[in-house]
């Protein structure tokens, strides 16, 4: 079923599914809209509207059940298809996102690493060994990869954003600083570091 | 002058300056919103829109001067402060965002890098040797620093920005997953590479 929801309010979605994560391990069973607002920094009256999107969640005065909403969240955002990623591209950011534990919080698992460089081919980053870029599609049918994360540089990443589609990949993340062309059944998301960084310029110049 | 421009179009601006310096490097003098939205998977209209919010560009017909444009686009983001950025915590993430070569590009100089681990201490990433976050107050000083970035565990980023915002940075550029406390006049962007993730896994269960 193909639901229409703002981007903005999609982005929403993964803030609340964390800060209902950590209050499900503090043992909270209800919070309200006003606690949620206040430790996301979002206005109770906007959560309220993101949430009211999927349906009838919470009591009013009482609050919202933290593991009901936690699992439908994680439902929506189709969390709980546990997808398997593959990195191409095992330089300083590859590298980063192989160590960077809040993805399998979000139940997503790394699950292959890939490189072109013969002195990285075979090292070991974070339990997993750097297959060489020559064997994707093997790989990634073995190791049924479901999004393709590219951290290569800009020149190399149509070619493996190519190659990911060809090998199966059902989506890809991409943070080469490109516009890529992906046939329009394969979620993309562009990852531009460049953008919070100017939102702050341009913030800091206002000051 | 303060102005009133949606987050939306202030996201938009780093795009917009990195493809007219790609442009300026093709040595195209002049182009069109056509062209611009081609490049960049954004409607012309949008464009236009966007860069009227600014006032008086490009001639209807011809098209805008990209010289120009890149200036005007790279003041309104206040490039031409020549930030400068110190990194607190080069674990992975911090020693990615160490190599990152695209901050230059926009006019960014990291400037400076701090650790508490004895390990990483004296060590020398992309040039630069990393400091000891027990002087952060005199490098600081010493650098010039403008923005911090914080790339340390949830649980010790609000420890960092008090020491970041004491030691007189402008803005700070949080990468941890936490909502910090600062000041209202330190601007603050909070990067979450959780929120792309969850937005490709929401497209994917779409398809």
């Amino acid at each position: 079923m193909k639901k229409s929801i703002s981007q903005a309010t999609i982005d929403r979605l993964p803030l609340y599914f964390r800060t209902l994560q950590l209050v499900e391990e503090e043992e909270m069973d209800i919070i309200s809209s006003d606690e949620l607002g206040r430790r996301l920094d979002i206005t109770p009256e906007q959560i309220r509207k993101d949430l009211a999107t999927f349906g009838q969640f919470g009591r009013k005065g009482i609050g919202y059940d933290v593991h009901e909403l936690k699992d439908k969240i994680g439902n929506i955002l189709g969390l709980q298809n546990g997808w398997r990623l593959a990195i191409v591209g095992v330089g300083h950011l590859g590298g980063a996102l192989a160590n960077y534990v809040n993805f399998s919080s979000l139940g997503f698992t790394i699950a292959a690493l890939f490189d072109n460089n013969e002195s990285i081919i075979g090292t070991t980053v974070n339990g997993l060994t750097v297959n060489d870029a020559a064997c994707m599609k093997e790989v990634i049918a073995d190791q049924e990869i479901d999004i393709g994360v590219i951290t290569v540089p800009a020149a190399e990443a149509q070619a493996v954003a190519d190659l990911l589609v060809a090998a199966g990949v059902k989506g890809i993340w991409n943070f080469a600083p490109i516009r890529l062309t992906v046939p329009p059944n394969i979620p993309l998301v562009n990852e531009d570091l460049s953008i919070g960084l100017g939102a702050l310029s341009y913030h800091m110049s206002q000051e």
